[in-house]
């Protein structure tokens, strides 16, 4: 676990010195692993609508497999984004939360979320001009 | 490729009746998984610095491997984030650049990265707290 030691030797307010995600042995990178992938981004924004349980965010979380959901929260957890909580409750109850940099995080990944979605439209036609254009013969007309 | 068609029935100004990510069907999907890798989104916040050629690109994102890069390439390009433009030169030149789209995701992505970057101390932390709690028994004093 090899963390860049931070020797701050001026005022720079940036944090490039300490951390850098374009280097392969920043340890950044594999946070950036578990939070930008599509699981890490989906569960981090569901859990932004307020706590959940396990069950309820997997139908949430749509597509996701109890096994994936459950490496995602996992890693989430370790990296201090998600809270798991167990209440004393038979039988146990365990509800996942974010925590206040998890929401931050959750945040910025929502805004992002948003801007995909309501550029769909326009992605769809870049799609479709893409795949035109890499037919070899366009024998019908396309509609 | 179905897309979600948009009937808009009233003046909601959300696009959330057209797209939805959390559905696995949505045709959002894929372009999240797409933006949200973590070679997607090191390549479109390393394209925001400007147009790049393939090998120079490669060696930004580092530890990226050539086909990764290449698969990362066309399906932003697909997507219409990333232009592909090849100049008539001996060797062809081939040059990657973002779209107005591919900025403002960009964008949004670089302030995860940022986040993630000033976060790092505060994430370790949380890493050896979270790996110290699953070790059976403490025999040594952990430093």
């Amino acid at each position: 676990m090899s963390v860049p030691s931070p020797t701050p030797s001026d005022g720079d307010d940036t944090a490039q010195w300490a951390a850098n995600v374009f280097f392969r042995a920043c340890a950044s990178r594999p946070v950036l692993e578990h939070i930008a992938s599509k699981w890490g981004a989906l569960a981090l924004a569901a859990l932004r609508e307020g706590p959940y349980r396990f069950n309820a965010l997997r139908r949430r979380v749509d597509g996701v497999s109890e096994k994936m959901l459950s490496q995602t929260l996992h890693a989430l957890e370790r990296d201090g984004m998600v809270n798991r909580h167990e209440h004393s409750a038979i039988p146990p109850r365990v509800e996942y939360s974010l925590t206040p940099l998890g929401t931050q995080v959750a945040d910025r990944l929502i805004d992002v979320i948003q801007l995909l979605e309501s550029a769909l439209p326009q992605i769809t036609v870049a799609q479709q001009r893409y795949d035109a254009a890499r037919q070899p013969a366009p024998s019908e007309p396309s509609e």
